[in-house]
């Protein structure tokens, strides 16, 4: 018998029990189906990948370091087919409803892990986040989300999607626990490290929203900046924010071929909308484009760290727009995919850690989201930052 | 600047950080003024002890369990002076107010402990029970409280009262913590006990509530018993339960002036109504009644032990009546005191573990209360069984 009003698990029931305690305690956690549980076969999003493979002999170490913190794992949720999406509709498995709202999208691709924290299902939930998987979902769910820095969680057993981009992710719905996923799976901060002092307001990412979607955002911007000593509104880029997206696509397109694209020609499995077009662009994508593509992220890469100096954090809006409806034209949700990414490939280029943070608003209107970026392997102190901020 | 509306604490700003993370985890307590604190002068409710005592070399054991499992100390809580009453009113440091209706008193002698759980100013509080000083003002405030099986708990750095019934105790407003607490305080359950498959009601217990008390603790009662095979109302002695009361108040009275007397003859430290004529009584007593009544109390543990079989539960309520009114005359409080140890004396003499389970009513009534005690040493099991019952 399910009692997933939500439609947000693949598996309601597979429970790993703790393997010891810890700060996270009579915690529960629900898990992306691309995380391997021994035992457990994923379906990535997919009933195809579900039936051409074996079920997993280890349990990712990311989930193990959970289980010894004291969380029991309850649970694997839905995902977009192959994590190939933002947007949460899955026509194999179902929309998991946005708790918020159920006439919105939950966002995706980590959408039943969104929805089973908002819906307070479980204390927490993890994703992964390439190009805004966690980031997205949570903030059409009013949830705070992290994307950690590239690399600082492991992603042994995880089903890879673009490696240059792929990060293990999570939800909850305060900054305190967020905090202490955090210690878990992250460890200690840097030593030494200076505390942030300045906050850069990033105004080309600020203005791609409407005025009211600002306005809606400045006292969140504001509480913020008036933790640091300085802040300073200013462009973090001379480029035009989509030139990044082009950079960011090509190149995790030309790496979700080079993972997939053997399994994909042997299966031909069945995709959705917007999937099998993304995967046939992937297909396209020439060796010379992504030479290219790399050469330009290592100038932004470059570029920000100069902004980003130890010290600073970054302030940018998390989506540019409003969470959008269930069921919109494939074309329509492109063009929000197109926008949204502006500001998930600022973290997803530099490889920066990301907190996104709900913002509230009256009138029945769906939840907003700022967020804030720190410098590279700053990600306990970003954390520790946010709950401060927040709690 | 106090943010101490309740007059829960003495120190309300001591604060000691946790030692590593653990299971208590972001959880906050307050400790009764009667537990050493490194650097710290107790005032055991009274302010000559104050003055004639130095600051603690080290802190009580218990306590460092506690900041070992991740819980933050803040904050040092009124007691009854010397722990002698069950009432909850100091005439130096003032009565905490309880958190549910502030005409009624808190109940002592762990007053601001009971009170800054139940006004939610810390998540747990620990206070120390040796005549009913945790289950009574636990009952009073509406929430849970726990006394341990005597010597289970380390009483080492604790300002004693009367070494043959004295414990460490906890407040919490939820099961879960309740058994938490327990977890870090006594370790590990018991090894190859059997569950609890017996329930006894104890109708000499019962028999001291009004029928309107008594009905409203049936359906706890009730949802108590059904957890377990079989469960039968019966006498738990063929002693009045007085003749109880009796038997702890010599063994108390004369441990106590064991403990203190040379102190108050040195000091006359200026006492509260009821407290002094309390020492006065305990200083009358001989030796020869003292032996009397340890005999007896062995006879009493041989016949409650086989009533507590290994699988046996007792359920009886926690106090006999209503929770009294603030400022009644001394008489008056004699009298609550005699009818409540009634039933806080059976625990007492058999140094049974027991739990006390707050049950509201509606119409402003104040709350009320039943206990389920355990065997002696199965204090985490007993534990566990009220977090599936309660939670």
């Amino acid at each position: 018998m399910t009692t997933d009003h939500y439609g947000a698990f693949i598996d309601e029931s597979l429970t790993v029990e703790p393997q010891k305690g810890g700060i996270l305690h009579r915690k529960t956690f629900a898990v992306k189906d691309v995380f391997h549980i021994e035992g457990h076969r994923n379906t990535a999003g997919n009933p195809h990948w579900l039936q051409s493979h074996a079920p997993a002999k280890a349990t990712a170490p990311a989930l193990v370091h959970l289980l010894q913190a004291g969380a029991t794992l309850k649970g694997t949720t839905v995902t977009d087919e192959m994590m190939y999406s933002l947007h949460g509709e899955n026509v194999h498995y179902g929309t998991p409803v946005n708790p918020f709202d159920k006439s919105l999208i939950p966002g995706g691709s980590s959408s039943g892990s969104a929805v089973a924290t908002g819906a307070g299902l479980r204390d927490f939930a993890i994703g992964t986040d390439t190009g805004g998987s966690v980031r997205i979902p949570a903030s059409y769910c009013g949830l705070f989300g992290f994307r950690p820095s590239h690399g600082k969680v492991s992603l042994e057993g995880v089903i890879p999607l673009a490696d240059s981009f792929d990060t293990v992710g999570w939800f909850t719905r305060n900054a305190a626990l967020l905090e202490d996923v955090g210690e878990v799976l992250i460890g200690d901060s840097m030593p030494d490290a200076p505390d942030f002092k300045r906050a850069v307001i990033a105004r080309d990412a600020f203005s791609l929203l409407t005025d009211t979607q600002h306005n809606a955002l400045m006292s969140a911007v504001r509480s913020c900046s008036s933790k640091v000593k300085s802040h300073e509104e200013q462009r973090i880029t001379n480029d035009d924010l989509g030139d990044w997206v082009d950079i960011f696509r090509v190149i995790q397109g030309y790496e979700i071929w080079l993972n997939h694209g053997e399994w994909v020609k042997a299966h031909e499995p069945d995709f959705g909308p917007g999937i099998r077009e993304r995967f046939h662009m992937a297909e396209q994508i020439k060796e010379a484009d992504v030479a290219e593509a790399r050469r330009r992220q290592l100038m932004i890469q470059d570029a920000t760290a100069d902004i980003m100096q130890p010290d600073t954090l970054m302030i940018i809006p998390t989506i540019a727009g409003e969470p959008p409806a269930v069921g919109l034209p494939p074309e329509e949700v492109d063009k929000i995919r197109q926008r949204t990414m502006k500001l998930t490939a600022i973290a997803g280029l530099n490889g920066l850690p990301q907190v996104t943070i709900p913002v509230k608003r009256g009138g029945g209107l769906p939840p907003l989201a700022i967020s804030i970026l720190a410098p590279k392997g700053r990600d306990r102190d970003l954390l520790s930052f946010v709950t401060s901020l927040c709690d």
